[in-house]
């Protein structure tokens, strides 16, 4: 579901000068699951630049649709976004781009959306900005707010995968976690063998042992990790008991 | 402040194939309001492509140190992040780049901490890696997840700047809202006037005016708004005097 969602969301520059900025559009679509990409007046389009650039996302320049007028180009889209770093002549909502991509997501559950960027010298004028329903802006340092036209694409494209997925990674899978029980034997043992070896006094081995409880508590220990830590513990006590039948 | 704990948080690139990426580095960087950069071996650098990826932010690169190992690149970091796709074989915890951002910023309120980007072929090796406290990961696509080494400065610097700052963005001043008692004047008087055009009958205006409420309820009225409206029906109210005053 959430990849449909993502393949209704169309990507549009507006008269995008360098072509190595629209292969490296097509890399950041790719790597974020969005494949639609519309070229209006591109300066030099198709061109060895954007073939490069787009690494392994040529599929997406491979489908492309060039066109002349920007009308065009959100043809039956039910919402359209333009990103402006400049909102302050647009007459609708201005979003940050986290909130726009969630309702873009939102409208790509019933129809088309469409993303729209101006070209690398200016952006959208206020006339391209008013044929949207929406402007959304990304959130920068006000003294430089000046985004690559690809890394603007970038961020837009990855709120809409985390906002269409979740935004899961990869975690490590959690091995089964040792039982309190399990948890206070080790330290009685440890108690034990760290007194035996006197490194630890009978009298005074609170402190030790609550730095270690921190220690422990703070990485959660699995039912594995105390079989080794005992069986570290195990062998201390078998090479103590050799030693005293030695002395 | 957010700015204070931003500047505390400096980007490592380690064995950087293409000076260009460098410059994009910089520039995505700046753009989020990151300054320190650190460079591991990189293959050419200064060099003219860096430069000119830039765009304005060539002081990033004037300032950046170039080492010749990761530990030095490291060095005083109380919190190392290791950028990675494939965090499969990593000891510590993965997590998602927005989580590892507000990981950061905490770590940033007291120290100084290091985002720790690889090559552009391959990537932080296992043993690279091994030296990151955390690891973070970019959420992709699973078939294409080759995201431009700029490209993923880029998210890491943005997820920063929003998480630092809160991500606000420039909103549209609120004009004064239009009260309850307004908008029921509002629908009263349009129900009377579009029963006196005949455009409503009488018996069944519910429907209409439903549907003229959900419009305006989702656009929010405004009292200067309130006002357009009750003119424009006050000025239909008038036509229709005279034109009943001629029958």
């Amino acid at each position: 579901m959430s990849q449909t969602l993502l393949e209704r969301i169309r990507v549009v520059l507006v008269d995008t000068s360098h072509p190595g900025n629209i292969g490296a559009t097509a890399r950041a679509m790719h790597t974020m699951g969005l494949g639609q990409l519309v070229l209006v007046r591109p300066r030099l389009f198709p061109h060895p630049d954007a073939t490069a650039r787009a690494s392994g996302a040529t599929r997406i320049l491979d489908d492309a649709r060039v066109v002349a007028t920007l009308d065009q180009a959100l043809h039956r889209a039910a919402l359209t976004i333009g990103l402006t770093a400049r909102p302050r002549e647009f007459a609708g909502r201005v979003l940050p781009v986290r909130e726009a991509a969630a309702e873009a997501l939102r409208h790509a559950a019933a129809g088309e959306v469409a993303l729209v960027f101006g070209s690398e010298m200016s952006g959208l004028s206020n006339e391209e900005l008013a044929h949207c329903g929406i402007a959304a802006t990304i959130p920068a340092n006000p003294d430089y707010a000046s985004l690559n036209l690809a890394a603007a694409v970038q961020i837009a494209a990855y709120e809409l995968r985390v906002g269409a997925t979740g935004g899961k990674v990869w975690q490590a899978p959690r091995f089964a976690p040792a039982t309190a029980d399990e948890i206070e034997q080790l330290y009685e043992h440890a108690r034990r063998t760290l007194v035996s070896i006197e490194f630890l006094r009978p009298q005074m081995p609170r402190r030790l042992i609550a730095r270690l409880r921190r220690l422990f508590a703070r990485a959660g220990l699995e039912k594995e990790e105390i079989n080794i830590l005992r069986g570290i513990l195990a062998r201390i006590d078998e090479l103590r008991a050799g030693q005293q039948g030695d002395e």
